[in-house]
């Protein structure tokens, strides 16, 4: 229960075009574009020890998105930043003291034109910024980082940019949710799908990057099919730092099979490591240096250890993974 | 204001998961999968003389929707059907005597697993029907019959089924979107995109199908990267009726440059004639004579006359079409 | 053991550009096309009540394949019967009563020429035809008559008849393997793997054709990507006999997924079920009527009962599905 | 006639899973998965004054394309190297004193599961082993360093890598045949077929790699739809020896018309100028001084002068070169 | 020399916006949007017994065409009908007895704007009527109908038609130069060119159409990347009138190689049988029976022996084919 | 006019074939392969105080341009520049004093084969060079270097480079054409339609290059489908000397979108910025300092304002654009 996670009672708080709603009442209308078209840029963030991490390039992207989909979203970078502050200030007394503040920031059309004014639902875009504890996510998942992911390469294919534009961040993503499905199908341990876009290129996650290893030099796609993610981006910066050379490329499964070393990146688990694809050991098929030099790095600068924070919060609880939603395991992004 | 539009006060009623509720309340939690990931199967209906118009059909597809996306949807047709026709009757008060009755029919996956348990909302898929007055989506676009429809084809191409199924009604429709944007800055009076597929052949409307005449014969697209429309394939069923031959093509924009009559199909519409392709007339640049022997017969068999009832309703208020929402000129579909 | 399935001892004959060889020696020089390039053209045919079927047709297709590639075979489709006869009655004595002769017919190119009248190995093209008992390919799947074919989307594409044209029936097939390969890490009972082309359009399995039964009326796909299979055209033969209707069209997975009944057709299996889609019942579910209407016709065609047949040589030998070739999983082709 | 290659008589012995056998008997059952999918991993090796090339990359590369295809081969690279030098230890007094060792070496999945204990014919995977004199693949091939090949781009297009991955370096290769059979009927002399893939980029040979020089800089096609050969690997080693610049770029048939210079590398020929492209002159239309820098300094560093080497072979056998096989000029490879 | 050809002394006239100007002055200035763009909307023509064939289909085409590429053409088809007579009439003296009318009919779009009123050169479209003997086209050409064309297919992809659209008859052709100087360098006799789509299609030759002949079914492409050509759509009615099934298929070059018959169409020759296929015999290899049966209704329905015209004519020139232009060896199209 | 333009009376001269004719004589012949073709391989250049910029780069891709298309070229490059001159220096007189030579150089195939010694008209290929003067081009355009360009995507896509080489420089421009009266129907100012290919990758303007700024660095899409501009190709150059870091990159709508500036570059406008993609300001909207920096270098390289020139030309006559030809705004091209 969430409400165990927290110091003390109470309900978390949402903002909600300029109100702070209990979180039960965070609930968008059915005749909202957002439920009709899908129709909504948002992000999802982090916090280390409590602090935002790259919250400014989350709320960058979030603009642009809003630009590209035609949202008049109306708060600048400058207020966005201010009501994620006060989210997080309000809803802190809920928080335990080893808990990490997810945001989740929602920016809607709003109602269809024709519903405006009938159906008793205010008109105009909505701004909706939610924040709950990290460990929802992630709890239970230490494993992966010992044991790695395997890697599957599902038939669904990734939906290239010219149809529909995946660095634009919204909730246009069933093609995840069937990725994810056939992952469910698949008859191997911790398999994650890695999608392939129609020219067999090697994409993306649903919901994360990915990267290989190969003769010491880190190499991801090239950032077209994909989001273009902010863990992803610190990654590439990261190496730069520990002066391991980073290249994109036209990566091919071929690649992947055949490398040194594979990862995963994305907001709340930062970095994963690929051990296996399709079953068959990769690499050493163990979690190889230039990951861990990698998340040691990011470790460090952040004052948090990533994977023994996630240790610390124990097991998932049994019930969770599936039920209602077993092909949905996560909420993210490549964030 | 929708109030006037009923035949004494109160509140719509809208099903939710075996309860009526005042529609205000039909509101769907941030964290339910239906907004992280579009991940809603619906159907919108209309009726004709308060009689839902191949309500079964409908059904059937919803059904086929959530099996693809696999959502557990647990009713089976005949208890959809039960559960519309309870909607209406609790909502027939509140509409006037001319009003006709849209069902609004989404089923959603549920919150995600991770939120399950967590943040106060029931697990589970949702089964949500709203109802209201048809005419908020068609009120106003009387002229259409007379005038026609200006053909714009835009940038925007359909996503092909193989990366995303569009004969699969769902929520995941941001290109429909981008294409609308599009036709809002073609300087053209009267313009519907009409999308083609990475191909360049002609799929459908951005909801609704399409068809043409030529030399007698009436065409469809192959039914393939568009949604099966239940008003199509009634087209296809009254063109046999009155011995119009039919087939299915690759079609094609030249194909319809040249064609003797166009016309889209959709569920609140029936059928739009088109007389213009990009601003040149196409075939004779009036309403076509097989075009109107599909519609006099079409009205003939529901006893309404669908044309002359969307006049009766009268002009669209002024401010509505745009304001918040200028791009999702309308709600639907092509059912 | 081969030896206990014939009437009396004695090794199999295999004929060799003229000649009977035993079986163990019918082998080929690794210096020959075939084994450079996967440079064959070949047949698998079989018998019923020991009379081969639609031998003409396999050969006739023999032909064209071999023109195709510029393979120079010199026998005409005539003398390629007598030799098939030939092959037949010389291993008869070793069949068992109620076995059916499955004929394995190459052509290769022969030696390469760099190799020729080097490696003392004959050179130019050679025709071989093996001859051995059906039950070996069959055995032990009479159960897939009564559970029905699981459908499986692989992620590896069919390679198109552009780059790669299957209707000539060749060697060059390791996508099928490739495919194979998934669908033997796919968490389902009896899956077969359904191949879809780059277009996303549903094309063969990997080594049959496919049918699917959609409101009373058969279809298949346009015989574009794919082997024409002698059964697939036998299949056809026999709904124009019944009076079942037949189109073939742009097939589509949704199409299987909703369709009422489905099924593969190829020659050692004739024509087997398939029950469910990706695991979820397909139709009612169960072996649909038109597929037993199909079927039961055949075996009176024949007069043989198909699957009685197969019943009858009881179940595979533990041992054999897998070990060295765990994703090969049968030797033939939708022939 | 390849005995009075040899220094004395005798027959040469190919490997043959753990044993040697003469080279007539190097021959595979009809029965084995690559004679029915081409179902083969294989690498063609050459020696420079008898010692093997870049042995361990072919091994390595040999081992990947097993694990790629699934095929259990037992044997570690370690172990595979040992099985070469015994092979040619063992021909070597078979072998004329100019003589270089070309080495065939090929795995195979072995028999299919349904043939396995009923032939008569071992199970399990085959490794392969057969040495012959370089000298058939290259001699009379003399002229081709002087005159230069002129390139010729067939119909056929490359099959693309997720569709049949050429960097696994298998025996799927009738596209290969096709076009070298395309080129057959080009009219003009040395001609050879340069595959473009289906986006138009060139890819490479049937059976080299190939690259430009443009204002003094190497150009090669992105590494993509093409085996990624050993002697290219090598190529681009010794330009960054020589401080030449290089590039990988999505290379395109313009760019090979407007080259300065171009050439082709494979394992028996090391490295083949191409002085014109469709019968029109080339850069100056003669080879070029960046390929003599290059093929010099391969020359120097293995202590062999590559084309002397061959001019010393002397003439093809006129009757050598297509008349059963005309289409496949030659054994190999881009290794 | 035409001057041989004609009655009488004097020069041919060709119609140039409202006048008849002597052929040498039938010149467009190069500032004119025809030489800057290939901006021009055509057709080409012929007469049998001196009565133009199918005029008014022609000029419907053209204008489809000039209204799909907005140039304003100001004549009605029944206008345009009227000038291309005062044409014939004009140029008739200059004819001789047994000559025919070919029509060159040319539609531009005039001065760009840039040079309008500038370069001393008539603003506005222009429309082009030239009139020459159609024997230049054919004559020398009567071995085809005898031997048959050997039907190569190029390199050079046809243009699909959302890129260009080949319906619209317009000079953006050099693709159909590209793959004749392609089958310039095949080395066969009689080669045409027959060019495939992107997805490897068979659409038409380089200014014709294309039919097979299959177990007595008269079968052509799709036409869709193609010239729906006149001559293509008169033999479909020929066909109709002889009770020769006809459909249009996605043919590809396998259906076209193992075709019992196979012809092109086009205006000058009408119908010229293909009898192989890259070299292979097509079929019986001999000009076909339901090729003569369709050319023979057609010879009779115009009341001209078409093969014995044009073999009336004598031999080409032998200067002439070739020269100057060798790649483009014919002026037409398949209307 | 044109005669007020220049500094006294006379006519402009026109290259041909050897010879200067008058500028109303430069007109080709109807039965040109280059009417018949858009058969014409041709530059466009300009001067800066008279001075040819750039003018042996445009006279090597010509060369490139006629070899490729297998236009017999007589002329070597250095004849060519011989005739450009003598070109320039007749018209001189005729030029005013302010005036820049606008050089349209353009080599067609000539008459067709079958037209050959027939109409009167010269064979061979034909060479023509004309001069005038650039103000035509580019007169009232200054208000496009202060107000920047409106980015505008039209739906129809850039012909990729396999099916018609757009590094040929050659007259198969109707795509332009099209994509141009997109444009021209789009609701917005300044508006310049910016192609993309079949992949929805950015290529060219129709008749442009483009580039955009992002971080500081310069980016440009890899030089693929579009023609390799030499003002491109003097842009990366300039760059290189200011140590502005350049990139060629697979570039797409979503990076215009997102860049901080953007600019086109063609031969008349040398660089012509964008502020806005589709109506959104793009980057801070409004011309932007690295922009600046490069046309500042540049007009100072050759010693123009370039701006200040345009300007000085005054404005367009009010009613050249358009009229007859209103959707080729421009007669150029990325040169």
């Amino acid at each position: 229960m969430s409400h165990t996670d927290s110091k003390r009672g109470g309900e978390r708080l949402v903002y909600w075009n300029g109100k702070l709603v209990p979180e039960p009442e965070a609930r968008l209308s059915i005749y909202d574009s957002a439920l009709m078209f899908g129709d909504v840029a948002f992000e999802m963030t982090r916090s280390f020890n409590g602090k935002q991490f790259k919250l400014r390039g989350h709320l960058e992207r979030l603009v642009a998105s809003a630009a590209w989909l035609r949202i008049p979203l109306r708060e600048t970078v400058e207020e966005l930043e201010s009501i994620c502050d006060e989210v997080v200030r309000a809803n802190e007394p809920l928080f335990a003291d080893d808990d990490e503040h997810r945001l989740l920031i929602n920016v809607t059309r709003g109602l269809l034109g024709i519903y405006d004014g009938r159906v008793n639902v205010p008109s105009g875009p909505n701004l909706i910024v939610a924040d709950f504890p990290l460990r929802w996510t992630v709890r239970g998942s230490e494993h992966l980082y010992r044991e790695g992911i395997d890697i599957f390469i599902p038939s669904q294919r990734m939906i290239p940019a010219q149809l529909l534009e995946p660095k634009v961040k919204n909730r246009n993503r069933i093609h995840y949710l069937m990725a994810n499905i056939e992952a469910s199908r698949y008859n191997g341990k911790n398999a994650w799908a890695l999608l392939v876009d129609p020219d067999g290129f090697v994409t993306e996650g649903t919901g994360s990057n990915f990267f290989i290893v190969k003769n010491g030099e880190l190499l991801s796609a090239e950032p077209r099919n994909m989001l273009r993610g902010i863990s992803r981006q610190y990654v590439i910066e990261l190496a730069a730092g520990l002066g391991i050379p980073f290249r994109e490329v036209n990566l091919e499964p071929y690649d992947v099979m055949t490398a040194d070393e594979a990862f995963f990146t994305c907001t709340p688990f930062c970095m994963v490591p690929a051990t296996s694809y399709l079953g068959r050991p990769l690499g050493a098929g163990t979690v190889g240096p230039i990951y861990r030099r990698l998340i040691d790095a990011w470790s460090s600068n952040v004052g948090v250890d990533i994977v023994g924070q996630i240790a610390g919060w124990g097991d998932a609880e049994t019930s969770k993974p599936g039920a209602a939603t077993p092909y949905s395991f996560t909420d993210d992004d490549n964030g």
